[in-house]
Order: structure tokens, then C-alpha cells, then sequence
């Protein structure tokens, strides 16, 4: 017997057609043909049109190509939001070599890290940066050539024991806008960064142009396709406040550029410049992590600021339905969106269907701090311990499970945790969630956060939000601790806002309430000695509660 | 020496990894996670939701299989726009195998060769065609195997000499609904149809899973992003007009389908039945060419039906200034689109920006009435003879040509004509036309029908539109002649409005105005001798002039 080839029948290539990778630079494409006058400017102070965007890229590359930059070469950038960093986002995949955007968030120890793992040869860096630069030098294996981007009232050193190949400004002016990008496999390496999990080394997650390619006509598609509402439109100005050493700030740069917006790059993030940037530069879409968003929220309330008409994604940890409401009330369109560094990253977003039944300010509120509705392609599945899909009945909880077409493949050079991450072909999230019967996914936990307590899983995230609801409470952690009798029993860390009082009877009393209205179950309560008040919760570099540290604080 | 190897750096996958080849199935997959209830009709008479629709996309697979279809086997369509349709877009390349719209328009011969052609081995045939495949069983190297679709009042045959295999209806009800739906390469050759050129057989034009998902991406992006206007979004009700025959109708069924929009397959064109069905189903966006949109407009004119709230894409030939005009009092939300068969189809769209300085109405009309701006990822040229790209001055001449991941990379087996197509790795569209500064393009000619006189080009499309505002003129086609002096010469043949009379000299006086005031060449305008009446003027299958059949006539 013979085998039977498998039957494929391709469609067939003339040698001259052009066959079309998925490439970076193919999102400039659309923006230089109908909106090559649009206006991009950094922090209100230097202004260009896309037209120069283009030609910077072009000079960007020629600049890196004098340094030895070539197609596979790694290139780390260590800024704020700048047009330095949005040239970087094209210039550098765009010669097929590898942008990697650097966290300094995380310890020196680990950006060391990083930049050894990474195999970076050349580093952009604003200069705010070159003291830790010097003081890391040490744990470099190689230190990068590094450009020296000396903006805001920095001056370039005078001397320095780092490499310095030159200033941004001085070698871009030198540098020809003429430089041929040539086409490279879709599937080439444009971006790396990594990921500062609770535990190990940070793990390096990497993009393909291809991946960047599908992120962007994917989540573009979702973000235009409501009727009205939360969406992004052609008239939108953009400004991220997400980082864009973060997870290519969510993919959002690319997608402003592929439909050719008006971009605000607002430098490093100062609530009263960011309010500020919204109001001169009419800002309409943006996206942030909760922290962020609290100080904005904040910031307006002080000034009696209006922030209708500005739309904004929050990512990054869960938005509260108290956030959520103070941020409605100071006009800001706030929904949820979710993902994460391995997921491209944006899988669903929290938008609302106008066509649906009309929902109370309650109900409203609930739908936006959801993940919310699946992206087009993105395969979300909610499995229980079999891979099984869970009912999707809102109450049902188990882990997501994903496929889509700009899922990180692996992390680099880790391939026991790549392995683990695909187990059985998905990639797995640790989230723990409920899929309501529209549609919305609603997490309820990370699995390992997930509270596991007298046979019962009990969600910390949905805990800290009851919490949260508490008149006084600024913001709260539950964790689990070992309990001899019941596995686990759920501890509450509570801040209350500055001025305000509040008790750990008025705590539990309303976690009591809940429970005997069977909001919640009764082993969800933590004993009165398990509520305890802090002057401020720990976050990680990313602005998320960081459980990891509070666990150590309390073994 | 050694040759250097290309330095890619391609991601790397980890075994379980998940590449996510892009495949056809996929559309379905949020359209099921957000909109399972979601309804679909045929005709007002026979509805189901999505959750019907992929269960019967199972049963027809399941069908298919039964009768020997496999992996790259080809099946061809013959019908109206039905539910039926819908389902062989998804069910016939979800197999892996290649889905051939027939165009039943083309003569009973053509028909014939492209069967032949195609290699079809199942065919799904309205009962209302058996007679006309009868006629042309003949011809047939091999017949398929046949199911029939008797709706419409239309029985099953009791006697026929093709090879029946059963009724639609029937043999589904037999299928199971489980069908498994493997992954294929995603340049598997999804779908097939034939574009009848003005010479020669037809030529069949092919697209791969992965060119269907990035045009239905791209396209989706393009169509939903203006802030208002001629955009589609995810409360619209989607009613096809352009045959589902017809280049996978401009791949809107798949956009409908990606977004869940409620779907309303109006079976044969009859105006009455799609007015009726536009009121009876909220009908909110359309696409069709000029013909149809006239007849509508008509109809909805003797009936003073108001059709606001109905966006309408027309393509397949120039939109004129009039029948916007027409269009527009009538309440239709009308704009243009362009492609061609070989494009995917759609490149550019004619949507009118928001934030664009206020325009008048005979802006606004000249803009609609233009092939519009590049979708996202299309690289649009217009180019002279030596591919020089012309200046973006509304003025220059040149060719269109094209580069996107979407057009077809060849016609099937005709390798001359495919790399005529691509000759210099640019799609070829033989279009003429002009880039205006803000982007528009705007179509000026076929290269064939440009009028060569006295040392310029006249543009026969210009000519036409401007003899159709003489009041009295319901069409007209201007052609080129050959001329011993000039070397060729302009002759219009015009058609009056039926009640109305027109002259020879209102036709030449309205011209000679236009070239006195320097709006066009004193060549364009046609000797008296060459203004002729003519009763009516021949068309093409897809409602276009035959330009070829006057030539024919003339010569």
C-alpha cells in the first residue's frame, strides 16, 4: 500500500506577480496616499507630517546601516513616548532587523538581563537614561553602540565610559531619507520585548511582521466596526498612555498609522501634561492601565476638567466598577480590552452593542470593566480542567484558552515555558473567566490567584471589587493563605483614601451582606483578623497589584 | 569566496505552537462567539440565524463528501443570491476544495468552456437553469454531478438526461452536521470564476484562503472607519445586489458574515422584490452597478418611496454624475468603489471624509463618483508609459497599477496573459486615470478606449458623462474611429430618454460650450456626422457598454 500525498492544490503563481508579505512597512502605505499632511507631534513642541515620518524612517535606517545594522541585527530603544520611538517602530523592522522595546520599569538587574539576552548591537536611549546605562555597564556581556537622544533639558554627556556613537538629531541629520527597504520573509522577527513574569528570568516575547500585519487590520476592524460608541474612527486623535516599551503599546501605533490619525506622543507620562495634551491637542483615543487612568480621573476632578469626547482602552489589570463610574463621570468613554504580552496582545474589547436592549448605567458598567467580545479570528475558548468549553451560562469558570494569528509562537529561548504555554496546540492565558450567554467574557481571576477555600473557588479580583465599593476604600489586595482546616482562607489588604476612615467591621459587614443576599459565598469572607490596612498595595512594573511580594510579606 | 547566506531571523514556533494558517473557516468564528442569533433570510421567506448557518455549512460539507468531494476537488454554483450560496462560500472551501461561481449571463458556449475549463465535478444548480444546462450538456467534456435547488416554484425534474444526484434540500436533511473542517495550506485555491474580456476565452481568476481572509480584513477596515457617512458598521443590515456569480460579489458576504450582520439573499434581481425587501428588512447597506441603481431609483421614484438610511457601493462601471445626483434625491447614501475581477476585488472606495474642508454638492457628487482612495495595504500607482509615477495634480495621465496581498496571481492556465497581467511585478489594471492631490483617484478611460486624436488623448468616459447632462439623453458611448487625417476620432452614440427628443446639435452645441469654456480638448468634440441615435446600447453580462460590439458595428 501507498501512502496518499496529502491533496493540496495550491493556486498558482505567475513568476512575475508580486506575491505580497505581510510587512511593516505596508501599513505606511495607505497613510502617505490619503493622509500624507496629517500631523504627528511630540508633546505639543515638535510637529511633522508624514510625509517627513516616511522620510525620517528612511533616514532612521540609513543612520543604523552606517552602525552595522542589517536584517537580523537587534536593536534596543530605551525612551518615552517620543517620535523617535514611533520612527523606531517602522525604521528598524522595516531593514529586517529586530526592534526590541526596553522595560525601565524593571530592576537594572533585570534590564541587564534583557540586553544581554536580547543580542542587542545598537541602543537608542534617551538621555535621561545614560546614569543607569553607566551603572548597569558592568553586567553588560557586550555593551551596544549607543544614540544618545538628549531632549527635554538633557544635555549630551560630556563624558561618558559607555560607547557613544553619536546624538539622534546630529547622525539623522547626516543620514539620507533615501534608503531601500528591502522585502523580507513575512514571518522575520520585527519586535522583542519581555515579559517579567512572578517567577524566573523575564522571558523575551517576539513578533513577526506578519503577526504585527494581522494585529493591526484585525483590532483595527474591531475598534471601527460598532455603530457608534466605543470606537476608533478616521477623525480620532490618538495619544497612547500606555508605554510603547510595553507590548508595542497594545499594537495602537501601528493602527493610527495605517489609518493615517492624527498621533500626540506625549513623552514621559505627567498627569498634567497628559491633561494637558488632551485639551491643546483635542485628544479623542487613548489607552491606559487603571493607575493611570485613577490619576487622570483625578487630576480633572481638581480642575473641574470635562473629558468628554475622549475615549479610552484599559488594559493591563482589571478596571473597577468604581474607577469605571468616576471615569464615566468625567466624561471619559472608558471600556475594558484584554490580553497580554504572549496575545499580539488585544483578543476582545469591552464595547457595547447599540443595537442591543437597553441597559441601565449598572449594567453598562459591568459590560465595560469586562474583557468583553472576542477580536475577528481570535479564537477564545473558556475550558475547564479537560478542555472542555464551559457552559456559557456566566457562571461557569474555567481557563482561557486561545488561537489566533498573532499569538507569540514561543518565548525565546525558553523552551520548556513555550511548551507549557501551547500545551495541546492553544495558548494558554492562566486567566480564569465566565463567558456570559452574549458573548462577554468576564475574568474572574489569574488561576494561580484563584483562592481555593472549603471546595470552593473563590475569585480575589471579584473580592477586591466588593471591596472596592466600600465608601473610603481607595483601593484593595486579597490573597490566599494556608489554613490548616480549610486549604485556603482569603486575606484582604485594604488602603483607604487619604482623610477618609474606614474599619474592618465595615468591611466585613459588607462582604456579610453580600453573602447573605448570595452574592457571594460565605467562605469568600476573610475573618476579621484577615482584613488588615495598609498605607499603599505594591505594584509591579506594569502597575499591577503585585501578589507575589504581598505573599512573601505574609509567610 | 563564499556566498553569504540571507540573514533572515524568522520567529521561532514551538512544536505546540498554533501557526494559524489564514483559512476561510475562521470568518465564522466571531461571528458564532457574538452573534449566533443573528438572522439570516432568503427573499423574507425563509430565515435562520447563524448558529443554523455553520450547522448546515457541516450538513453541505457532509453532502459534498458523500458525493466524492475532497480536497481539491472543484465545485461549481449556478444560482440567485440565496441562503444556498452563502453556504457553499463557506462549506466548499472549508473543504479544502475550490468553490467555481458560474456566471450564467455569458453565452450558453461560454458556459460550456468554463465547466470545461474549471474541471467541475458536483454542481449546485437552481432548478430554474436545468433547461439551459440540457442545451449545453453537449459540450461538455465531462458532466457533474448534479443537485438540484427546485425552489421558487420550480419542481424537481421528473426526467432528465444529467447525471442528478438529488435536491438540495433532501440530501442536506440526510448529512450530518458534524463535519470536521482540517486545516489546508492558506494558499489553497479557495475560489474560481471566469472574467469575460473583450477578446479570447474567458479567463478563470482564482483566490486562496489567505488572499479571501486579507481582503475581507482590509476591506472590513476600510469600510467601517470613517467617522459617518458611507461606512459600514456592525448594526447594518447587508442585502447583496451584485450577483453572488459575480467576483464572490466584491467579497461582501464574507465582510458580512466576519462583523455578523443580519444577511437578506434577495434570490433574482427584481426591482419590485428588492424595494419590498429593503423596507420589509431594514435593509442599510448594498452594492451593486449603475443599471441596477438606476432601476431602483426608478422604481422608488414612481412609488415616492423615500430610501434614506440605504448606503449603497456601486461598481462594475463609472458611476455617472447624474444617477449620484439621482440617487442622492432619492435618499440613497450612494458612493463608488473600484477593482476588477483580478483585484480581490475592491482597492479603493469612494468614501467622502467627514473632516474634510465643507464641500458643496457638486463636490460631493464628483467625489462619489470616483474610484476613490486605496483600501489599507493597496499599492496604488498611476504611472506613464515608462512606470514613472505621474504627479498627484488631477491632470496627469497614466495607468493604474497595483500591488496588494489580495489580487490574483495569474489566470488559470494562461501563462502569457498572466504575465502580460504582472509584467514588472505590478497588477496591471489598464485603467486610466489621474491622482488628485488629497488621494482620490479618479478613472479616466480603459487604455483601449482612449481616443487618440490630433496628438492628445480623449478620454471616452468623460466624453459619455458630459453628453448624458444634455437634457433628454438617458446614455451615451463614445468611441474612437479611425480617422485618416487625425489619426482617430470621436463618434457618439446616444440614447434619448423614451418621450424625449434630442438633437444632433444640442449634443454638439453642449460640447462645444465645454471645449470654448476649456473644460475639454476641441478634439473631443465629435463631427456632426458622428453623433448617432441609437435605440438602445449594447452590454456586456455584467451591465457594462460593449465597446467591442460597436467597434464591431461601426467598423
Amino acid at each position: 500500500m501507498q501512502a496518499t500525498p496529502v491533496h493540496q492544490h495550491l493556486v498558482t503563481r505567475t513568476p512575475s506577480a508580486y506575491e505580497y508579505p505581510l510587512l511593516v512597512k505596508q501599513l505606511l502605505v495607505n497613510a502617505l496616499a490619503v493622509s500624507a499632511d496629517q500631523e504627528i507631534t511630540y508633546r505639543g513642541e515638535l510637529r511633522y507630517d508624514y510625509t517627513c515620518l516616511r522620510r525620517r524612517i528612511g533616514q532612521l535606517a540609513s543612520m543604523l546601516s552606517s552602525l552595522g545594522v542589517k536584517s537580523g541585527t537587534t536593536v534596543a530603544v530605551m525612551d518615552w513616548d517620543s517620535h523617535r520611538y514611533l520612527e523606531s517602530y517602522f525604521a528598524i523592522p522595516m531593514m529586517g532587523a529586530t526592534m526590541f522595546t526596553v522595560n525601565m520599569r524593571i530592576s537594572p538587574q533585570q534590564i541587564a538581563y534583557t540586553l544581554n539576552d536580547s543580542g542587542a548591537e545598537v541602543l537608542v536611549v534617551h538621555a535621561e537614561f545614560l546614569p543607569l546605562l553607566e551603572r548597569l555597564r558592568k553586567d553588560l556581556v557586550q555593551c551596544p553602540a549607543v544614540i544618545v537622544a538628549p531632549d527635554d533639558g538633557y544635555a549630551m554627556p560630556l563624558a561618558s565610559s559607555l560607547p557613544i556613537a553619536g546624538e539622534y538629531e546630529r547622525l539623522m541629520e547626516a543620514a539620507s531619507p533615501d534608503f531601500a527597504f528591502e522585502d523580507v520573509d513575512e514571518r522575520t522577527r520585527a519586535a522583542l520585548f519581555y515579559t517579567t513574569g512572578t517567577t524566573g528570568d523575564p522571558k523575551g516575547v517576539s513578533y513577526s511582521h506578519r503577526q504585527i500585519v494581522l494585529h493591526t487590520l484585525a483590532t483595527a476592524a474591531t475598534l471601527a466596526s460598532p455603530r457608534d460608541g466605543q470606537r476608533l474612527h478616521r477623525e480620532d486623535v490618538y495619544m497612547p498612555i500606555t508605554p510603547m516599551f510595553h507590548v508595542l503599546a497594545w499594537g495602537m501605533p501601528y493602527i493610527a498609522v495605517m489609518l493615517g490619525l492624527k498621533i500626540v506622543l506625549p513623552g514621559r507620562y505627567l498627569p498634567d501634561v497628559l491633561l494637558r495634551l488632551k485639551r491643546a491637542e483635542s485628544v479623542t483615543f487613548s489607552h491606559c492601565v487603571p493607575t493611570i487612568l485613577q490619576m487622570l480621573v483625578d487630576g480633572a476632578r481638581r480642575d473641574s476638567q470635562d473629558l468628554s469626547g475622549w475615549k479610552m482602552i484599559i488594559g493591563g489589570s482589571a478596571l473597577s466598577s468604581v474607577l469605571c463610574r468616576a471615569a464615566l463621570a468625567q466624561g471619559i468613554d472608558v471600556f475594558a480590552g484584554y490580553g497580554m504580552s504572549e496575545t499580539g496582545p488585544v483578543v476582545a474589547l469591552a464595547q457595547i452593542p447599540p443595537g442591543a436592549a437597553p441597559i441601565d448605567m449598572d449594567e453598562t458598567v459591568r459590560k465595560r470593566c469586562m474583557a468583553g467580545r472576542p477580536v475577528p479570528l481570535v479564537e477564545l475558548r473558556v475550558v475547564d480542567g479537560d478542555m472542555r468549553d464551559v457552559p456559557r451560562d456566566g457562571k461557569a469558570q474555567g481557563e482561557i484558552l486561545l488561537r489566533a494569528p498573532f499569538l507569540t509562537l514561543g518565548y525565546h529561548g525558553k523552551p520548556d515555558a513555550s511548551e507549557q504555554l501551547w500545551a495541546g496546540g492553544y495558548l494558554h492565558t492562566q486567566d480564569v473567566a465566565v463567558m456570559h450567554p452574549d458573548g462577554y467574557v468576564q475574568i474572574v481571576d489569574r488561576i494561580k490567584d484563584v483562592i481555593k477555600t472549603g471546595g470552593e473557588w473563590v475569585s480575589s479580583i471579584e473580592i477586591e471589587s466588593l471591596i472596592n465599593e466600600v465608601p473610603g476604600v481607595q483601593e484593595s489586595a486579597v490573597i490566599g493563605v494556608k489554613d490548616e482546616k480549610w486549604g485556603e482562607r482569603p486575606m484582604a489588604l485594604v488602603v483607604h483614601r487619604p482623610g477618609d476612615a474606614v474599619t474592618v467591621q465595615e468591611v466585613r459587614a459588607h462582604l456579610l451582606a453580600l453573602a447573605d443576599a448570595n452574592r457571594i459565598s460565605r467562605y469568600a469572607v476573610p475573618e476579621a483578623a484577615r482584613i488588615v490596612f495598609l498605607e499603599e498595595i505594591p505594584k509591579t512594573s506594569v502597575g499591577k497589584i503585585d501578589k507575589k511580594r504581598l505573599r512573601e510579606w505574609i509567610d
